[in-house]
Order: C-alpha cells, then sequence, then structure tokens
C-alpha cells in the first residue's frame, strides 16, 4: 500500500466515496500548542447525512443476515487495516490529543483488540439466543405450535467517537464493533477534537468494507464542527439505535432527540461518574499510604480523562485518614502535569477545580501549587495539575454542587463520622460506573452492610483496586445508572455490548427452508440452541 | 379457610394492611348490563401510594437476594392461592368483564401457567446470566483482574392492569410474574374495569407474600378511578421500571413522565396493533376459504379484544381475493355478537366502525346487518358486532388513518395490484407485534422477498396461522417495534420476559465470602457459568 493511502484529505466518508464536505470548514487543533493542523475538514451537509443513511438502509438486510464468519473476518479485518496505518495513525492522534505515544499504542491494541473479541462472540454464536419450543399436535385442549426465537439486528446504527477514547472509543471503537458484530450498519459523527485520527481509521473501515465485498453502506462517517449532523443523525428515521461516550448534557439532548421521534429508539449513552472510592478503617488503618499512592496514580492517569477517575473518597474521619490526606496531596504534588485533550477541556476543568476551591467548606490539599508548579515543570498551556479536596459529609450531603463530575485529576475526599454516614452518603449519590471498596478481612462485615448500596448504585464494584483500566472481557461491565449511563441494562466493553443492538424475533410454524439458518432442522451453523428451555450444545451429550 | 376470606371489601392493599381508600370513590361495572356492582372502591391517595413505595423500596434488597427455589415456591404459591379463590373469581370476573366462562377459566390457567413457568425460569437460573473471567496474574504487560458479572433485579416495579386480560396480565399476570421472578418488588395499579378481580387476586398475593415469610413489601394494589395515582406511580423515584398493556395514547404517555424523571426508567409498554394478514396467491388459489373461516374466528375471539387480532389482511386483488372476501363476510355473519369489556370500549369500537363506513375509498363487507344482527340475536347494549373491510392500496397507502388500530372484531382489508404493491404496503406500516403470511410451496419465493420486510416489522411472524393465542413458552416474542411496544428489545411473554427487570453487576477482586452465592467459586447454586465466554454446565463434561 503506497504511502498516500494514509493521508489525510480533510473528507466525510459516505459508503464507498469520498467527498469534501461544504458545511462549514474547521482543523484539528495540537492539543499542546492551540495550534491549527492541517488539512481543513469540511463539514457534512444535511443531504450528506441523508445519503449515508439511505446507503445504510439500503445495506442492512443483506449485512445482517452475512454469515456468523463473514462478520467475524470482517472485523478482523478492519484491525488490521488500522495497523497496517502504522505510525501515522499514532503520530497524527498524539499531535491532536496530547496524549503519550505508550497510552495510545496501548490503546490502538485495545481497539483492535475488541474487533478480535466481537469476531470471538460471533464464531461461538450464542448472542443468537437460538431458541425451539417444538409443536406438540397432541397437547390438550389446544395442539402447541412450534417456535422458534433468534436474536436479530435493531437497523442501522449511529455512533458518536468520544473525545477521550480517540481510538477504543471513537470511529472503530467498542460501539462500532459491537453493531457491527450485531449486522447493524454503522453511520460515525467523528468527534471534532480528532479529525485526523478519525479519517485515517475510517479509511480503515472503508478499505476493510470493500476487501469483504460487502455493501458499502455499512460504514460511514461524517464530520462536523458543531452539533447539527449530531442531532440530525439521531432524528434520521432510518437510525434505530445511537451509541454516545460523552458529557451528561450532551448525552441528555441525545437521549430527548431520541424519544421525541415519532418512533422512540434507544440512546446507549456513557455520560457521568465521580466513581465512589470507599476506604474501610482496617484497610486505612494497615495501608492508607499505599492506597494513597495507588489512588494519586489512578486519578493523575492520562490527566485524569477516564469516565472511571476516581473522583470521591469515602472514609471515616481520623488519624488514619488524616494520613492518607498527607499521603495522596504528597504523591499528587509529584505527580507530572498532562496536557489535556482540548483547550475547552482544560478550561472547563479549571472552572471545576476552581469553583471547588472556592467553595466555603471544602478544603484544598493540593490544589494550592497550580501556578507555581506549571511555571516549576515548564509544562504547556493547556496542562491539567492534579487537585485535591476535602469536606465534611455534611457539607457534601447538604450541597448537590459537590456531587458534580469535574472531568479530570481532581478528586473530593468525603470525611464522615461514622460508617453509618458513609453509608448515608452512599445511598445520596447518583448512578455511577464503579464503586470501590478498600478493605481488609476485619472489614467483611462492615462491607457486607454497605454492598448492597454500591450493587444498586453502579455497573461494577471493586475491591482493593480503581475502577481506572476497563478489561475487555466477557464479565465486564461497563454502565451503571442514570447519570452514569442512559441505560443500566447494558454495557458498552466486553461481550454484552452487542445486546445492546439486538432484538428478539419469534418464528412460528415456518417451513424449515424459510427459517434463517440459526433455526433450521439441521442447524448447519452448528449453534448452542435453547429447546424448550435447555441450552443444548452440539458437541455436548445432553 | 373461610368464605369471607375471597370477599371484596373495596380496599387498597399496601403491604400486609388493607385500607380503606379516601381519594374519590368507584364501583365495577356489568360489562352486559352497564350496572355498578358492589362494593364501592376508595381512590388511593398519594400517601397510600408513598406508603406502598416506601415498603417496595425497604423490601428490595432482601427480597432480591432471596434463593431461587425461595422466589420460585413464592410464585407457585401465589399461585396455589389464586387457585384456591376458586368460582368466586371468576364469576366476579364475568360480570366485570363480559368475558364467558370458559375462557376466563382458561385465562386462570394461563396466569398459574406463567407463574409455574417463572418459577422453572428461577430453578434453572440460566438468567442469571453468570459470568467469570478468572485473573491472569501473569499477563504482560498488565495482570488480569478477577471479574465476575451476574444480572440483578433493577428494583420496586410499577404494574398497570390490563382490561383485556383481567388476570393473565392484571395483577397477577405477566408483568407482576417475570418482575417478582426477577426479584423487583411490584406496586400495580389496578385496571378500574375489574376492581373485584383484581382486589381477590391481589389478597391472593398478599397471603402468599406471608405464607412464604417474605417482607411485606414485596407486593402493594392501589385502585384509583382516574389517572392520577398511575402517573404519579411512574413518577415516584423509587419505581425502577413499568410494565403495562394498554392504549398507545396511555403508554405514550407514560413513557413521557418515565423519561421527564430525574433518573429515566425503562417503559415496557405493550400498546397498539393491527398484525397484518399477508395472503399469498397460491395459499389464497387453494384453500381461500378455509383461510377466511380461520380468519373469522380470529377476529371474533374475545369480542376481537386481543392485541394480536388481525385486523389487517394483504392480498393481491382478482378472483380468489374476492371469493375470500365473500367466504369471510359470510363467517362474520353467523358470528354471535359478544359483549365487550366495558361501556367506553364498545363506544370507542363503534365510533372506530363508524369512521371506515363512512370513509369514502373504504367498502364495507360486513359491517351493514349489524343493527339488524343485534335485533335478532337479542344482544345487549354493549355487545360488538363483527366489522370487515376493504380498500385499495392506493387509498391505504395514501390515507394513515386506516393504519390506526379499530380495538375489537374489525378488520380491513388492502387489495394490492400485485405484490410489489403489497410489499409496499408492508413498508408503510408501523410496528407490530405479530405478521402472518398464508403460504403453499409455491410461495416460498415471493415469502423470500418479504420475509426480510416482516422481520423487521414485528416481533412475531406467523406462517399458516393467526397471532391470537400467544403460547407461553422460551421461545415466545410478544413485542415487537414502535408502536406495537414501547421497547422492541424486549418480549412480555415467555421466559425472556425477566430479562426487562434486570440489569448486570461485575464485580472485580472480590474475596469469595463477600461474592453473591451465583459467584462464588464452589458455585453452591450450580449454576451453569459462562467461563472466559464459554458456558460450563455443572452436569456437562465441558
Amino acid at each position: 500500500m503506497s504511502e498516500s493511502t494514509f493521508s489525510i484529505a480533510g473528507q466525510s466518508l459516505i459508503g464507498a466515496a469520498s467527498m469534501n464536505g461544504e458545511n462549514g470548514v474547521f482543523k484539528g487543533v495540537n492539543a499542546r500548542t492551540g495550534e491549527a493542523l492541517e488539512p481543513a475538514f469540511g463539514g457534512a451537509s444535511a443531504s450528506d447525512l441523508a445519503r449515508a443513511c439511505a446507503l445504510a438502509e439500503a445495506a442492512f438486510d443483506l449485512y445482517r443476515e452475512t454469515s456468523l464468519e463473514a462478520r467475524a473476518v470482517f472485523l478482523e479485518t478492519i484491525g488490521q487495516q488500522i495497523e497496517s496505518i502504522g505510525d501515522a495513525l499514532i503520530e497524527r492522534c498524539m499531535a491532536e490529543t496530547g496524549l503519550p505515544r505508550a497510552r495510545l499504542e496501548g490503546e490502538r491494541a485495545r481497539t483492535t483488540g475488541q474487533l478480535k473479541l466481537f469476531a470471538a462472540v460471533l464464531r461461538q454464536g450464542d448472542y443468537v439466543d437460538a431458541r425451539i419450543d417444538p409443536a406438540q399436535p397432541e397437547r390438550k385442549p389446544m395442539p402447541r405450535v412450534d417456535l422458534r426465537l433468534r436474536n436479530i439486528a435493531v437497523g442501522p446504527v449511529a455512533v458518536f467517537g468520544a473525545s477521550n477514547f480517540p481510538l477504543a472509543f471513537s470511529v472503530a471503537g467498542g460501539d462500532t464493533a459491537s453493531a457491527l458484530a450485531a449486522g447493524c450498519p454503522v453511520v460515525v459523527k467523528a468527534h471534532s477534537a480528532h479529525p485526523g485520527t478519525s479519517e485515517l481509521v475510517g479509511r480503515a473501515i472503508q478499505r476493510a468494507v470493500a476487501q469483504c465485498g460487502l455493501p458499502e453502506g455499512v460504514f460511514s462517517l461524517l464530520f462536523d464542527s458543531g452539533i447539527d449532523i449530531g442531532r440530525a443523525l439521531v432524528a434520521d428515521p432510518r437510525i434505530k439505535a445511537v451509541g454516545f461516550t460523552g458529557s451528561r448534557a450532551a448525552g441528555v439532548a441525545l437521549m430527548k432527540i431520541a424519544n421525541a421521534r415519532k418512533e422512540p429508539i434507544p440512546v446507549y449513552a456513557e455520560m457521568s461518574a465521580i466513581n465512589p472510592v470507599v476506604l474501610l478503617p482496617h484497610a486505612l488503618a494497615a495501608r492508607g499510604e499505599l492506597i494513597a499512592r495507588q489512588f494519586a496514580a489512578a486519578l493523575t492517569l492520562g490527566a485524569g480523562q477516564f469516565c472511571t477517575n476516581p473522583g470521591l473518597v469515602l472514609a471515616v474521619e481520623g488519624e488514619t485518614l488524616r494520613a492518607f490526606e498527607l499521603a495522596a496531596g504528597a504523591a499528587l504534588a509529584d505527580a507530572a502535569a498532562q496536557t489535556m485533550l482540548t483547550p475547552r477541556i482544560h478550561a472547563n476543568y479549571c472552572a471545576g477545580v476552581e469553583r471547588l476551591s472556592r467553595t466555603a467548606q471544602v478544603e484544598s490539599l493540593a490544589a494550592s501549587e497550580q501556578d507555581n508548579k506549571q511555571d516549576k515543570m515548564q509544562g504547556g498551556p493547556f496542562d491539567a495539575q492534579p487537585a485535591l479536596f476535602a469536606a465534611s459529609a455534611q457539607a457534601f450531603l447538604a450541597d448537590e454542587a459537590l456531587r458534580a463530575e469535574v472531568f479530570g485529576p481532581a478528586s473530593l475526599i468525603v470525611r464522615c463520622s461514622d460508617l453509618n454516614e458513609l453509608h448515608a452518603v452512599l445511598d445520596s449519590i447518583e448512578g455511577q460506573l464503579t464503586v470501590s471498596v478498600h478493605l481488609e478481612p476485619a472489614d467483611h462485615e462492615a462491607c457486607r452492610t454497605i454492598l448492597p448500596t454500591l450493587e444498586r448504585k453502579a455497573g461494577r464494584v471493586l475491591a482493593n483496586g480503581l475502577g481506572t483500566g476497563v478489561e475487555v472481557g466477557y464479565a465486564m461491565v461497563h454502565g451503571g445508572p442514570f447519570p452514569a449511563t442512559s441505560d443500566a441494562r447494558t454495557t458498552s466493553v466486553g461481550g454484552r455490548a452487542i445486546e445492546r443492538f439486538l432484538r428478539p424475533v419469534s418464528y412460528q410454524d415456518w417451513p424449515d427452508d424459510l427459517l434463517p439458518a440459526a433455526l433450521r432442522g439441521a442447524n448447519p451453523q452448528r449453534l448452542a440452541r435453547r429447546v424448550n428451555g435447555v441450552l443444548r450444545r452440539e458437541d455436548c451429550g445432553h
């Protein structure tokens, strides 16, 4: 492949075509310097959007019935095409996001790993949930019909790229991978914070579509510096579900558009979390300083720009907590400042830190050196300095503003008078992606008391760990009650993410030759199928 | 048990208590005569509602962690308590609904059958979706954590009784059974069309709660002649999901309330469908008259008051369709008039029939005898006379009003010029619960062309059958795209209905003794669990 294959043209990709959008122009921005990056990107128009949706709709019936193996190969091909871009992808992405090379190389591996995971999910086929309730013609008083069920794809899906995962939750990220696996064509609205990265990855998918001989409408990529195209995409009647990772305000706006449609559709928005970390007394006493260092490392990872960033710490006040606060403050003072993803995210972070600093009942533990530090480290203009605050549980319970997410490396320690008050604070918080508990064996009884509350608040509960680092596996839940996500019944990471883009269909009394392969008598796909409710594996005796 | 155990007091049931509501008074109505039935029911107040929700909330953490066996026994006990009411239940229900004895005895068996189905789902335990991704401490570059997933109950659930299934989709119906199975306390808003039936069944559940030693808040039953309590129930922050069967207007109103909450919650509303029946040419030629008689029987079953009632017939015009129309008209002329569920439903039905009769491009095939018939059969004032209409595909495509559901025994035949036009008509309709196709082997190729459209329009597709008669099994989907339901990803009948009231939670690195039983190393519940994505049965070699 020639070098020019990987050049960036500033174009939207509509099916197999590339086009210069004529609806406004914008450029990527160097996150470290704020300088514009070439080339200019043309914003997509309403008619570009309509064409992408029409192609997706036209591709749907064919694409959703491609074989499991064909879609698995397609996902793997996307991964290979992304890898084949090589360092050009990493370098452009570093410039656009300010994220370091090692992180982005890791994120690229995560992205191809997700594609491979869904290829494995497809080859196994359990996600189809094939079920057969055979006819019982002799049943009294009424004969029983033959009833067969399978999951099918919901239809074309809109995916919004995320600013904080330019690869793993953007153009070929988890939402796209799981929707394509389910059999849904995807129309991506690129995040304007990393347009060059988006185009490079979009072209990789476009090549994979061609290489696999799939209908071109399986994938399109639209650019827009504003919000019009994203809004119109969710409103388009051909779109049947939405995947989104971003702010609470934007996610809620998309939910409203989806609910106001003539046909409302599901929105899977992963939005806002402060990911409480509970330090139980014996753990705090036994290894408070170690936990403090682990906490500081998690808080500053990726400049704190993770959905699972530990923004809240809960513990019972006293000597051991004071020691933890000192150790955490010291560890954060040693942390290097890091460039944030965009100037706007940096400005919002600074405003959030400023707001907490000025709140009367909030004590600053590690934010005061912000200005000195920046000079000392010769940091860039968009670097974030970690910030750590403390407040009493009473103050926290009284002021809803203290529960708002500050996106970046800022956290608030809530000093509780006892475990009952700590439980009350937990009860007061909104839905979360993660809640962590640090505990020793002597804390188990106390933990048993709060665990039901933790399960109700979060999609993932951790013992002696921190939520950053979301394993891509079969047992992961990256989700949780509102406002962590718009739909607590789902996960956006891991094998179950495919379920978001499926719906069940039941087939009654169909001739075998008209049934989908998954439900035919001969079981040509050798799927595990549930017969009268009991799962039967082809290779298992029962 | 004494006879008085089964008396009707006109009281709401709040946990273990019974109370005379003081928020207005209403009575049940004899569906045949329109006369009021004793006793009077007092409407629940906002504070009654608050108390029911508080009890449900208080019961939730304990109830959701009862053993699978304990909940299975509870469901079976509810069924036994319903059966123990005996004929008093059937007689009251006949009076309130106008439905005949045989239908209601069948519906009672269906209701206890549903409870038994979910008991079986619980004992099997696959719905828990237990998953384990074991730790890999040696993995490079990062060790892998231990990650375990299970489904837990979402929280207290609001259920709305349905007018057309006073037993199987009301107080102890499919929504209640599946929510209780999932581990969710239930607060039922009784349908005011059958309050006595509701109280009898509610007291049966109340006795089962006590007999099983469960917390009283597991179940409450509220009466209200208006809509205030229902609206407030969906808005209550302690309620985490809603089950509803009824009209499109009411379902959409509940969706809006749920979406406007501070924490939006899922609404499972089963609303509106016209259930198209496609007659392919060879089937029409080979057995048009037989299909006509089957169609007429399905259309008039239960006075046409089923969600799956065949309200639309699509076929290519010609001699064979004309013969079908004549045969269907004759069969409907012979059908006895039947009492409708309520005077209001009867009035709405008559208005819908009247509207179609007056539509210029609609031909009446079997509605003209309405008045004569009523005299001849000495029918009651709220009897429905079947009605059959016909229109061209052009007229149907041009007039959206022809696609609206007329709840009752009315149907519209759409005469298409050819199969392409028939396909266009199918494409134009909204989401459906069912679509049926009547076909012969010579029709298979034509069917293959339209089948993808059918799958996209409906939750259940049938060959050579009609949608009435919804089998309660593992492979049933009683659902479908909006407006058939509010959530096409789910079913309200069959084993998968439990999924509506579950959400996944992931446990990372927990000590074994703090893990829920479903995820402990020793697998004390002997669940099938997915290990690294592969399902392992305890009794299967792999």
